[in-house]
């Protein structure tokens, strides 16, 4: 068995805040982190190079995906995702679970699995909790999630309910199936907006000794207030020497209110996204530099920024960059983004480990959520 | 005056071929050596971080291009193209000529000057060598180029003749407009075909005394014998401690060739244009990484090259994100092939300082042109 202990450095005294160590084969992860998602064995735009300059230690790769494109296979063959993208660190891979149920064309859900057509190709695809760590273990990430089934925001507590109890049983499953002990298996805790429900998962999961947790489910088109209350309630609820990753988050508010609550590592495509069209991420606001105001503007983009791009690069060219629509305007802008989600995390932490979270984010922590 | 020096330091006992190094304000250019395309501030889709361990020296910028967007003031106000693009190293620009004659709406070509309409918003812009020059000072480049009109190839030898007198009553504008003594102003043998009257604007061009020459009109359709041959008999002409650029020229055979009769530097748009192809070049030949033949092969591109790409990447790699549409693949590709061009001269370089460049060369020096 390999070390994935999560190693407890300091706790804020106001909140539930934690700074921390999560031990991988790959490297550390120092917690709270932001994750930067490789969707495709890639960061969108951005060479591994840049990306370790950007202070990305753990990152995020999406299995529906790379089973489609290139198949897992190929990444078994290359010698695992590491080598194959290039990427040193800890590697995360989902279990493809969401895109299944929200970008597919879906056909049957099932206790036995999932069936929907291949986007790529229309042919049918059949996946399973065996299945999904099947290509979990091919890809070779350091930590490898359970299958589970998101349900839709709205679809009322049987559901939730169902899909949760359904989750519990491919979880369980997921443990039988995994065959690597160099890989993390994380459970992930669902119950929709219920908190009942969350907690009765938490506790299933818990039993189970998992190796981490995460808090799925909450970023599927829920209002703000309701994922803050089920962060609040759940991540008090998992062990203290366990990572907690809360996923699919990364907005500077709701990532200070869940390390608030106990969270520790986040993933989000927002920096990139955003990267596409035009904006830089600014001290929690957003900045679209095709904006006539930054034509001549030749300040970088954020004084306080430490990044390739704003150590080097003025308003102005990022501007002329996308008004050329030249592709190096979202390499530039996907490396300050990513730069300054970690670095806001990586401030977060420090101020956890200084005892002065709670003063030093209170502008995060006090206004109102909408 | 700054010194634009060319230091002769190895001459090919058997050829026309020389090493050499060519100093500028911002750093030196030793030559033979291939020069990357910036069209627009930017090699596309690379970072000057990759760009500089790609073995870049001398960056090549277009001031049509500049002039149209962002526009010479805003780069001016910038600090210069240096720190705009921020590539600390020589940069060269170019005159713009040949992009008005090639791109442009032409509207009118007078001994003043040349009239067209901007393919940006339509509006009529006026380029006279003075203009010419005017931008390129306020652009900032270490090497300027002479605003010249260049003749498409079959117009006949009138009008080559009328297009080669004109550039040489442009050059002597040009040289009385240039207000900066840290500029380089390069001047450009034309002539056609004409063996003659490259042989005439040569002389003409020695006597004013450059700081360095250029041999332009060589790549805008003509077959290449017709190409070896006019810079056969062009580049002999020029004096030995100056610079010697062939314009728009970038396959190997051609450099080789034109190394072998005495030619320094050159510069090609093909490496990122063929990356964005998907292909990689490979000792001569261009594989298209798309290719089914590359899904499972997870050798390097090219064992040989020292590159970022080579050092990291398999050729499955870069045929996935090719196939997921992953703009990362531009970036990989063009930076190999930017690497592989300057590695190529960078070799020619070696054997002719070791005396042994006849003989190493030989594949590309004696391969029939066609
Ligand atoms: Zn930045
Ligand atoms: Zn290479």
């Amino acid at each position: 068995m390999n070390d994935f202990s999560f190693e407890l450095q300091a706790q804020c005294p106001d909140t539930g805040a934690r700074a921390g160590v999560f031990h991988t084969p790959h490297g550390i992860v120092e917690t709270p982190r932001f994750m930067p998602v490789g969707t495709l064995a890639n960061v969108k735009t951005v060479t591994p190079a840049h990306l370790k300059d950007a202070g990305a230690q753990m990152v995020l790769s999406n299995t529906y995906h790379l089973h489609l494109q290139p198949g897992e296979d190929i990444v078994a063959q290359a010698g695992g995702l590491h080598k194959f993208m290039a990427w040193p660190g800890p590697i995360l891979t989902d279990s493809g679970g969401f895109q299944v149920f929200s970008l597919s064309d879906l056909r049957s859900i099932t206790d036995e699995g999932v069936k929907f057509r291949s986007p790529r190709d229309g042919r049918m695809i059949n996946i399973t909790p065996e299945k999904s760590i099947e290509i979990q273990n091919a890809l070779g990430a350091d930590v490898i999630m359970a299958f589970d089934e998101c349900a839709p925001p709205g679809v009322g507590r049987d559901a939730v309910e169902q899909a949760m109890d359904r989750t519990y049983g491919w979880l369980k499953r997921c443990i039988s199936a995994n065959q690597r002990q160099d890989q993390a298996l994380f459970g992930i805790v669902q119950g929709g907006e219920y908190l009942d429900l969350r907690a009765e998962a938490a506790r299933q999961l818990v039993d189970l000794d998992l190796p981490g947790y995460a808090i799925g489910g909450v970023s599927v088109g829920e209002a703000p207030e309701i994922i803050d209350q089920v962060v609040k309630h759940t991540a008090p609820l998992l062990p203290d020497n366990k990572l907690r990753y809360l996923m699919g988050v990364g907005s500077y508010r709701e990532m200070a209110r869940a390390i608030g609550h106990g969270i520790d590592v986040f993933d989000c495509v927002i920096p990139t996204r955003l990267a596409r069209h035009g904006c830089a991420l600014v001290d929690g606001e957003r900045w679209n530099l095709k904006n006539a105001r930054f034509r001549e503007d030749f300040e970088m983009i954020d004084q306080g920024c430490p990044c390739y791009t704003c150590q080097n690069f003025s308003r102005a060219y990022i501007s002329h960059l996308l008004r050329s629509q030249e592709l190096l305007a979202y390499t530039l802008l996907s490396i300050h983004n990513i730069t300054e989600l970690i670095h806001f995390t990586q401030r977060i932490r420090q101020s956890i480990l200084n005892g002065t979270f709670r003063q030093d984010f209170a502008r995060w922590l006090d206004e109102p959520i909408h």
